[in-house]
């Protein structure tokens, strides 16, 4: 195999910085691997499991020297999402098909990273990404509530927790109740003042930012501590057989995981497009660039390294980047580093993990979803388009209401049906000559002459068949405000394509307008659309004629020979 | 209730011509009727019943003169693809669930037509109508091969037509098969050699034309006088109770019409629009207009009324139609009177029909519908842009693979994928000046002047979230391939909207530009475009400037002062 570029290259100054960085990756991969597993609803050892390899694999491949891929909250999130139909949490194969799912969700992105389909990260828009990501998070935050309750309940919809929970009123356990309010409290606290309050101590505000984000490990630290001394009855993540991963083909039930592809088909396309961003947020401060499909290839080994070796579906975390990237990570290799650091803590020290409060893990999983819901994406739609909020609260309403695939799904025909909608009601323009120049703009917003017997209309839209009918009835109108116009000139600078229906609607047009005495022209046709309308013989049918220039069709149609003009 | 425009100014000049049409109406009405039910899987007396009421009501309420709606080809298929799931056409209930569909079908277009949907017919483009209705009418001559060999056998797509064929194979009635191969010789030569024969006999061309039109009626009645004569051993109409038709509500299975809810939507949309679309053929020919959303309310009583008179689904028939305008027809009292002549032979006649052979009926379905099969629009297709037969070919085949309501689906989601696709990969023109002019050109298709420190773009599509990274990749290629460029100029005369998702994308090009040392700047914004940007802070950001035309831009950025010359 050819070592990946950034080893090749690799300068000794940016050892030590690595190695710091890669520690600092170690304090986010231990808490977030058990809570993002609690989020999957798998044993804890999971996501230790899939700290390590995948890990490494993404560092082989990856094109972001500071992206950090390992358990998320999407993904987790989407696997009990995709496995709730088909399998409990406490059921013997559900690890299996977890695992199952990542190895498959990897092996499909290998398959479109090879065929380079990183163009697809295109189709998802803004609003429903932003929709999409929102949702989840609000659908994350509530999926915590029976852990911080300390209730055992387990739904993949909005409805299906709130009727857990109501199911579980009487079962609530109120040690887990106090424990996780105390952790809540510590943790926002430690969010919002711990920096400040470092910085004055006299910490530069580097480190001190870098302390304030690795406090969530000193609280589950702390929590763990707690529960050992006073023997606190609350659900524990208990103990973990010491030991490196193992290498095994997932024994799941595959005719199950077949029946769930859609779901295993968001996660593949879900977890490129969000570690993607992710990846291009961290390339754009630091003046790089990331390769679409090189990215599909790496989380395409990850994931499948992560089925392979008793994991779950992983993905790039924004946080757990942020922070590598803060810590000083110059290259791949801290992230290398703490996969290394993971496995020496799997062989000799889980015995620290067995007291840990689930209640408190999922605490840590609230303070940091709470920082995906961006509504600053939906403020920006609410200014420029309200259709696209609605999209966008069609999309994050969607994922509570429905689930995350659903969602997915509605979120992307909303956005297609707004551009199809927007394209199928063109704005038409009627224009005027600017007096004294050659330019000719919209009457109704500049001060532009017209000629009586010319109707010159610019259309602001490709022509296909959703807006033709339209377009011809609007013309009509047009025309019968201006009986004495002898010659309709169809301006089509802004026309990229014409279908065919709308071919055959101007042909109808044209026939129509003949009869009436009024010749159809056209103006500005682009060089693609020109060659189209040549071929199919209609620039031979026209009536009038085509000419290069709006201002040459003026010209000429107001002369007695405007053929002289044509092109 | 007010008397249709039409009645208000009848002219009694009008009275003898559609005193023949209505003759010749009826003379097409009893076979397509007959055939018609016998296609829809019904009992012939259907096809006689829907041939009246309908007929009047749609008289009283449309805006074509000379459209015949009554039993016809579409619907008909349609109706026994919907019903093929839920009963079988021996079975009780099947002629009160057919009813039942006109009945929900004519609701729901006077309802689409109260709420003004006619503008819906623009979502199907001429590929997909067009596949859509030579799939039909291939699967309607696969239909009829059941009738043409004397076997009892129904089915709803093609497979299942073959697979009955072969399961009956030991029951082919060879008296039925070669009654059916003289049947479409005689019918088949009448359509092509009657009318030039009548011509040098004597007739007038328009006569001869119409008399050969109505040779299926001749050679219906011949076959059923064969039959009778000798008694030949083929499945016949059997006995009709003579009657008018009675007036009452379906007694059908409400909830498994329920359960097709989508099959009986696209009876009503592909009714409307096929209907529509032969009513603007015949206006276009004579100079008259068709409102879109008045055939909507039109076409909904008259399928009510077939409902509620134990018909079926009706619709227009171009054959029928053409006829009726060929016969002389001035005004809907044609149809009025043709359906007063049907009530009189089903009050007196019924016992003429009881010795037809259903294999003959067949035959005139298969010549009826041959004309259906238009591949002229294929072959535009084919010629102007190859993707859009594709859309053709597939919505085609699909009709014969999947069914025609899956079909539907399948063309309209494909011609809404080829739409996206085609923006998603949007033309960009590298622009030079025409020299000695104020004119910017595409520099590949004409002799263009550039200028090393200026990059001109010309955008040929509106910016959205399917085709913005292709954009900037693209706009970064050329960049590099112009190294001493200090200013991007994006002409977007052609860009009609920019959605968020490209907001966001200029936003970071222009961020990236200026990191480069390059200006981006804009050029022929159109107004509603202008004024987005301008609102969302956009403008502002801009490290260049917005020029109203692309010849300011040029000259200003050329300049020491280029903020001169800014909007």
């Amino acid at each position: 195999m050819i070592l990946p570029s950034w080893l090749r290259h690799y300068r000794r100054a940016d050892w030590p910085h690595d190695l710091v960085a890669s520690a600092t990756l170690v304090i986010f991969l231990v808490p977030q691997g058990l809570a993002y597993a609690l989020l999957a609803g798998l044993p804890a050892q999971a996501g230790l499991y899939a700290s390590i390899v995948p890990v490494l694999f993404y560092a082989l491949l990856g094109t972001s020297a500071t992206l950090s891929v390992g358990p998320a909250a999407l993904p987790s999130l989407m696997t009990t999402a995709a496995l709730a139909s088909v399998a409990a949490p406490s059921a013997a194969g559900y690890a299996a098909l977890a695992a199952a799912i990542a190895l498959v969700s990897g092996v499909l992105r290998l398959a479109f990273g090879w065929l380079r389909f990183g163009f697809l990260a295109n189709f998802l828009s803004q609003s429903v990404v932003g929709g999409f990501v929102s949702g989840s998070a609000l659908l994350i935050l509530l999926a915590q509530l029976p852990h911080l309750l300390g209730v055992e309940s387990h739904a993949a919809t909005a409805m299906g927790i709130v009727q857990g929970l109501w199911r579980h009123a009487d079962a609530f356990n109120l040690t887990a109740l106090w424990l996780s309010l105390a952790a809540l409290a510590l943790l926002y606290a430690c969010k919002l003042g711990l920096k400040p309050l470092l910085v004055r101590a006299g910490l530069s505000p580097q480190v001190a930012d870098l302390v304030a984000k690795a406090s969530p490990m000193a609280v589950v630290a702390l929590a763990g501590g707690v529960v050992a001394w006073f023997g606190l009855p609350v659900k524990q993540v208990g103990t973990l057989a010491p030991g490196l991963p193992p290498l095994r083909w997932p024994d799941a039930d595959w005719s199950a995981l077949a029946s769930i592809w859609p779901a295993v088909l968001a996660i593949s396309v879900v977890g490129f497009i969000d570690s993607y961003s992710i990846a291009q947020t961290l390339a754009l401060r630091r003046r790089e660039s990331v390769d679409a499909n090189r990215e599909l290839l790496a989380l395409g080994l990850a994931n499948t390294a992560a089925g392979l070796t008793a994991g779950f579906p992983v993905s790039a975390s924004f946080g757990r980047s942020a922070a590598n990237e803060l810590a000083g990570a110059r290259t791949q290799l801290a992230g290398i580093l703490a996969a290394l650091w993971m496995a020496l803590i799997l062989l000799l020290a889980t015995w620290l993990f067995a007291t840990l409060p689930l209640a408190v893990l999922a605490c840590t999983i609230v303070i940091a979803v709470l920082q995906l819901i961006d509504l600053s994406i939906l403020k920006l739609a609410w200014r420029y388009d309200r259709r696209e909020a609605l999209v966008y609260a069609g999309t994050g309403l969607g994922v509570l209401a429905f689930g995350v695939v659903d969602a997915l799904l509605l979120g992307v025909g909303l956005s297609l049906l707004l551009f199809i909608w927007r394209t199928s009601q063109p704005h038409l323009a009627e224009l005027g000559r600017v007096p004294g120049s050659e330019h000719y703009r919209n009457i109704l917003r500049h001060r532009a002459e017209t000629t009586p017997q010319i109707l010159a209309v610019r259309v602001d839209e490709s022509l296909y068949f959703a807006n033709i009918g339209i377009v011809r009835a609007q013309l009509a109108a047009m025309l019968n405000g201006q009986p004495q116009a002898r010659h309709l000139l169809l301006v089509l600078s802004a026309v990229n394509t014409i279908d065919i229906s709308a071919l055959q609607g101007l042909r109808e047009l044209n026939r129509g307008l003949r009869e009436q005495g009024v010749t159809l022209n056209l103006a500005e046709v682009k060089g693609p659309v020109m060659d189209q309308l040549k071929q199919s013989g209609f620039l031979a049918e026209l009536a009038g004629h085509a000419f290069l220039s709006t201002h040459v069709a003026m010209t000429a149609l107001g002369s007695a020979h405007p053929h002289d003009y044509a092109i």
